[in-house]
Parts: C-alpha cells; sequence; structure tokens
C-alpha cells in the first residue's frame, strides 16, 4: 500500500460520505485494477460490498479477481444469482477456480448453482486437477488457430475472439481434433505477409507441458525460455489451457517463499505475514520447534554418559556452543546452496556424485581453515588471558590438549556437517520428499549429535579420561 | 540440460565430426535460442567458436546473449573487428551491458573500439547506472508514440521500427522532450478503430519507475500489477529505457536466490552451484563460519562463569544443545519470516510496532506450548527412565528443580529469541543494511548467550549455587 493509494482513499471515502457517486466513479475508473482492489480493502466490512458495486462492469470482475478470498467472500453474499452467474462468466477460468478454491461449502454451492452448464463444467474439471499441477494454474482463455489460415484471417480471428483472452500476444496453431501442433506470436503476424499461410510461419518446435506437470516446473520453464506463455496439453497432447507469464512469476514467489519457510523450520502458508492471524502463526511454527525439542534428546544422551569426564573438566562444556553451532552453521550453508539449486533445476539428482565430491573438498578446506583459526584463538586469546580457569593439574599441557581436541572435533565436525548438508536433501528428493525440509534445523540436530561425540571420543581419548 | 539436449548434442557432434555442416546447421536452426546456447556448452572449448560461427546471423545475437561470460569471451577473441561491431549492433542494449561487465579490461577495450560512437555512447551511459539500480537492468529498445498519432499510424510506425525492439506488445507516448505520457498496450491499438488518436486510447495513469530505483522495486512492481514492461524515466520523467517481465523474473529469481544464500551465512555468488569452483565456494562461506565461530566467545565466557556449578551439578550441561536450539530455531523462524516479508514488500517499516505485538504474543504462545511440553518430557522420560544419573543429594527434588529451571529458560529464550528476530532485521533494513543478513545464524549467537544467562541464573537460584 503506497503513500499515494492511502491519500486516494481518504478522498473516495469523503466521496462517498458525501454520496457523490458520479464523482467517485470517476475517480476509482482512472486506478489500476490492482490499486482499485487493495483501496476497497481499505474500506470498513460494511461499506465494501456498497463500492464494489460503484465499479464499471467490464473491470469489474478484474478487481473482483485481485481482491482477498474474505473480501470476496463478502461481495459474493451480497450479490443476486443473476450476478453472481454474470461475474462468473467474466472472470478467467484460473480466477474462478481460485476464488472458489477459498469459499465456504455452502457458497460454492450457490456460484456453482447460477453457472452456465458450459462454465460449470469446466470448472468441475478445473477443480479436479491436482494442487500444484500446471492445471491447477492454467486459463482456458487461449487463441486457437490453424494451419491453413492465412495471416489476415488469423489477425481477424484474433480481433474477433481476443477481447476476453488471458492474453492475445500469443496463439496455438491446434488440428482438428485439438491436438498442438504450432505457435505463433503475434508480433511474427504483424510482419508477415497478409497472405502468408499460419502453416508456414508457425514454429513447430512448440515448448509445452502436460496437465499434471509440476506448476514449478511450469514456471521454471516460462522463465528459462523468456517466454509469455506456455501452452498446457492432457495426454493426447490435445490444447487445453495456458500459463501465462505473470502467473509464473507468482509461482515461483510463492514456491521461493514456501522454501525459505521449509528452510526455517515453519510450516508454509499462502498468506502474507500481515494476514496471518497470532494462532496461524502459532500453528505454523510450534510443530517444527516441538519435533526438534525432542530430537535434542540425542545430544542431552551423549552428554549425560560424560557427566562424569565434565565434574572433572567443565571446561570442556564452554566449547559446546561454538563447536554445535560451527557444525551446524557448515551443515545449513550446503543444504541450503542445494535445496536452492536443485529448485532452480541447477542440480539434478544424477549430479549427486559431483556435487559430494565438490562439497567433500569445501569441506577439507573450511574445516582446516576453522581448525587453525580456532587453535590459535583458543591458545593465544582464551587461555593466554586466563579466560577460563582450569583443572587441579598440568594447566599448559591440558590447554594444549584442549586446544588440540577442540580444533580436531572443529575439522571433522565440518567435514561431516557437509557431507549431511548433501545428501540430506538430495535423499530427500530421491525418495519423493521436499528438500527444503532438509536444511538448517534439521540437519543441526543430527550434526550437533556426531559433533559432541567427536569431541567427546577426541577429549576422552586425549586426556585418558 | 534435459535428456533430449543430450541426445542431440550427440547427434550434432557427429555431424560436425563428419564435416556435414549443412545437416547441422538445418539441426541447430530448429533449435530455440535458449537451448542452442546449452547445446554449445557442451562442446568442447576448442569447437566452442567454430560451432557458434555456423548459426544464422540473426540468431547468431540471440544465442550468444544466453551464453555464459567464459563461453563469450572465447568466442569474441576468435572474430574479427569487423563481426564484433555487427554483433554489438545486434544486441540489446542490456545484454550488451551484461557482456561486458563479465569481460576482462583488455576484451572491454576491443569491444568499445569496434563499437559505432552512438552505441558506445549509449554502453557507456547504462555501464554507469549503479548496481542493482533500474538503470542497470533496462534495455533502451523500446517503441515511442505521439499523442497525435491515429493507430493506423502507430500501427505502421511499431511495423517499421519494431523487428528490433525488446516487445512490441506495448509502447510508451512522449511528447517532444521525451517526457512519458502515457502507455498503449498492442491489444488496445487491434481493437480501436483505425482513425482514433493515440491521446485518446492511451492510459495516462502510467506506472514507472526511476533510472536509480532498485531493481528488485522494479520487478516487484512488473510482478505486482501484472503488466509486460515498465518504462524507466530519468529525473526530469524522460523515457530512457524500459525493463520486461522476463527480465523481472530473473531479477526476482536472483533475489530470492541472494537472500537466501545471507540467511544460511553464506555470502552470495550468482553463478549456478555447479559453476562455481570449490576456492570460489570455499571463499562464499568460510568469511560467515569464521566470524560466527568468533562470536561465540561470548557463549564460552558465560559458561566458564559457572564452572564451579557445573561441576556439581554436571546434569545442567545435558541440555545446553534442547535449549540453545529451540532458541536459536524460535528466533531464526521469526527472522526469515520478517526478512521474506520484507523482501516482498508485505511488511514495512512503519509496521514494526504491529510486528513486534505480533510476535510477542506468537513468542508467548510457542514458549508456553514449548515449556509444558519440555516439562512433561523431561519428568516423565528422561527422569522417569533415569536416562541421567544425577547429583548426590535430594535426587528427586533436584529433578523438579532442574525441570523447572529448563521450563522457565525455554519460555523466556523464545520470547527473547522472537523479539530479537523482529528487531534484528527491521533494525537492519532502518539503518539501511541488508535485513537477510540477519537470519538464523546470526540470531543464534545472540539467542545463545541470552539463553545461556537466563539458564544459569534461573538454575543457580533455584539450586541455591
Amino acid at each position: 500500500m503506497s503513500e499515494t493509494n492511502v491519500l486516494e482513499f481518504e478522498t473516495l471515502q469523503e466521496l462517498l460520505l458525501q454520496k457523490r457517486y458520479a464523482e467517485f466513479i470517476q475517480e476509482i475508473d482512472k486506478c489500476n485494477p490492482v490499486d482499485a482492489a487493495d483501496l476497497i480493502a481499505l474500506f470498513p466490512e460494511d461499506q465494501v460490498s456498497r463500492v464494489f458495486r460503484l465499479f464499471k462492469k467490464d473491470v469489474a470482475a478484474e478487481v473482483f479477481a485481485e481482491l482477498d478470498p474474505d473480501l470476496q467472500e463478502l461481495i459474493i453474499v451480497h450479490m443476486t444469482d443473476r450476478e453472481i452467474g454474470e461475474m462468473l462468466e467474466e472472470l478467467y477460468t484460473d480466477d474462478a477456480v481460485d476464488m472458489l478454491e477459498e469459499m465456504p461449502a455452502n457458497v460454492v454451492k450457490r456460484i456453482m448453482k447460477n453457472a452456465t452448464p458450459q462454465t460449470r463444467e469446466e470448472i468441475n474439471r478445473f477443480l479436479a486437477y491436482p494442487e500444484e499441477s500446471a492445471g491447477s494454474v492454467m486459463t482456458s482463455e487461449f487463441i486457437d488457430l490453424r494451419k491453413n489460415m492465412t495471416c489476415e484471417e488469423a489477425i481477424a480471428r484474433i480481433r474477433r475472439i481476443g477481447l476476453d483472452k488471458e492474453t492475445v500476444y500469443v496463439a496455438y496453431v491446434t488440428d482438428q481434433k485439438r491436438v498442438l501442433e504450432g505457435v505463433v506470436v503475434l508480433k511474427q503476424l504483424l510482419f508477415a505477409n497478409p497472405q502468408d499461410l499460419i502453416g508456414d510461419i508457425m514454429n513447430e518446435n512448440v515448448l509445452y507441458a502436460t496437465t499434471h506437470d509440476d506448476r514449478e516446473k511450469v514456471a521454471n520453464m516460462i522463465s528459462h525460455y523468456g517466454i509469455i506463455a506456455l501452452p498446457i496439453v492432457d495426454k493426447e497432447k490435445r490444447l487445453v489451457g495456458l500459463v501465462t507469464v505473470d502467473d509464473a512469476l507468482e509461482v515461483l514467489e510463492t514456491e521461493a517463499t514456501e522454501d525459505i519457510e521449509k528452510m526455517a523450520a515453519i510450516l508454509p502458508s499462502d498468506k502474507p505475514y500481515l494476514k496471518t492471524t497470532v494462532w496461524e502463526t502459532w500453528k505454523q511454527r510450534v510443530p517444527w520447534l516441538l519435533l526438534l525439542m525432542l530430537t535434542a534428546t540425542f545430544t542431552s544422551t551423549i552428554i549425560t554418559k560424560y557427566e562424569a569426564a565434565i565434574g572433572t573438566y567443565a571446561i570442556l562444556t564452554a566449547f559446546f556452543p561454538m563447536l554445535m553451532g560451527t557444525g551446524g552453521n557448515a551443515g545449513g550453508q550446503t543444504s541450503v546452496a542445494i535445496i536452492r539449486a536443485l529448485s532452480l533445476g541447477e542440480v539434478e539428482l544424477k549430479n549427486v556424485f559431483r556435487v559430494f565430491w565438490k562439497e567433500l573438498r569445501v569441506g577439507v578446506l573450511c574445516g582446516a581453515t576453522l581448525a587453525v583459526a580456532t587453535f590459535v584463538k583458543v591458545m593465544a586469546i582464551d587461555f593466554h588471558f586466563q579466560m577460563y580457569s582450569t583443572s587441579p593439574t598440568g594447566q599448559v599441557q591440558n590447554n594444549l590438549i584442549i586446544s588440540l581436541a577442540i580444533c580436531a572435533t572443529v575439522f571433522s565436525a565440518i567435514v561431516v556437517a557437509k557431507a549431511v548438508g548433501t545428501l540430506l536433501p538430495l535423499g530427500a528428493k530421491k525418495i519423493g520428499l521436499d528438500p527444503a525440509v532438509m536444511a538448517s534445523p534439521f540437519i543441526t540436530t543430527i550434526v550437533d549429535t556426531v559433533t559432541l561425540m567427536i569431541y567427546f571420543t577426541i577429549a576422552s581419548a586425549l586426556l585418558g579420561i
């Protein structure tokens, strides 16, 4: 919400209060549908429906599609059956489907009752596509051409049927059975000879996806090839819809947010941050916190096994946070880099050996660097300035031994963390789980456990506990 | 790289080996420029330049723009001065600028020497825009119209000058001084009366950004409004370029990757995962590991202060990993949610109180849930099954006291972690730093320190140490 919008809102509310409807309509007419939707959301609930009715019919559907589901519901319940029917015809299939998925059952029933049989059948077909599939984000309003049309005829057809299509800048060539044969962009038609045949100028190497492909794959294709839209076909390669670049943008943003949330141990939500209630946020966050708290039992068990040693060399525990923090960070770096590369399609499962070999070497390099730095830091700073009191006997010797144990642990922990950080996301992908869940918090638990085991094994061997 | 590409590559290499150039050219002609670039990358270095020369001139520039900088350099050094000059004229300004930014100084010098004075001046102007600004991602190939043109004249102009424009689907209306006055999309022209004036059908409420705006802001606008392109103006509102939706997509993907890397304590890189060398990856990761290792000194110092207490109640240390893990996770959840919301524009600085109040309540809810769960778990499982040996005296009483200390710490640590996780990213944004750096690893260090302080304070008070 920009500053300008808030100002406009105050002007508009003033006009509404004074019942100066003509001026109000004139003002909102200048608005972009997206801004108009933002403006409507600022009005109090009991005015929303009244404000919405003032929009001209031809923009009303566009504005409606941009509204939050709760406002859509508010407006729908105030509509007559006839108005609902008209609105449904104006909406693009994908927007209609998006809306229906968020409405309570009784509202859905009422909406569907007022649809034409054709629209109802189409919506039902679209609603049946699996969540996160290409079918669930595509729309049915595309332009189809035939190979034997001339460019002139094609432009005439676009002029005739294009007004309510999602895009007029790309058209698909199909045969009598609606099988996809080629693609023509409006730019080609504009520069071709009017008598050229579509079959001659069309691109036969048409990129497409099927209704059951993952929506992220579709969005990545649109992004990779820099195209305006991607046609979606069924199992018989019959054209059934298209996904436009603005839908792809939305998918990619949503998927990136979901990945980020999962990596941070949050259950994903499709609502913007300020729109979720405290309870919803709690529900997104508490399951992972509980799970990770329970898994920390492993680390507790290990520490308990060495309780006696800790009683004598309490100084050992002073390095717990540093060791576990470093291991967790090192593992997190690797897993997050790989998760992101997987979702951008930069890394695939078949690259597992290449990735593992790379991470192993990076782990050795990082481990060696940190080990040296840690040794210098612990000996030169921590022990030199007597930051820690020490165990009863052999202070200097013990300091050296403890420093060495810490260095060895840092090195091993980083190498192990990088290995775990590589294998967990790739393993998850392999067995069909979402790699994003295998990020920092989960890896931290495993790496913490391994780090403590290494630390105590080395320390007790060196100190002769 | 898809399966098909690898197959095609083998066919193509075979044709090349047998010097069947005509067939080779026929094959690559069918390729999409993006796929062609992927294919070229598969050839050995010494063949790359030879393969590239086989592409037709009109697609060569498109393919070139899609290549990695190292391959672009390889091809450029094998080109004659004349070929370089021709290529430069064919490239869109943004692609030319992208390439020049990656070339070594001597190559840049040679390229610029072969540019026409006009192109050279334009490229120099584009190179001067700050990194990550709108100016640095825009291109200069747009279509401009005048208000007094008819739609017929406008379409004729698009046909005349549109062939080498980045997009023909949107045109901008400017006055004699090149000041932006309105926008017309090709769809409008297609459906308007040929004699209608551009000034009458254009949209005067044109969205735009200025050359010095952040490229992420530009990409977010394109995404928010679902538009094909956004015009970019200078300080006098003169039209100087446009950013298209495919460039916006790339910006958003890059920015999301950068944010994810920063959140995982990795210095961002603009190369894909498999393209970075082991040394580059080491350089991306080791600085943060070192920094976080050093900051762990705080936690060590706190633990050392309570060395005596740990000597007596070693069992206390068994819960270090769980307490610090929970605190770190809780803080990470909040900071990551806020960082993402900031970069999507869902949360702004002025929302700080609303966000803080929300996180405080979420913190209390999560803290209370975890505290109860921890108490039950520690009493019913850990102590019940004697998972830990215990201190010499008063076992049952001590168990209860230790459990209570742990619960109180879990509760306080979560609330504090949520507060720190809110304030750090928002504070970073306020003073102009990148909020993404204030994610999990950084917050973990702070939260670890605070958690340990709370834990020892409560435990020593309750146990009377």
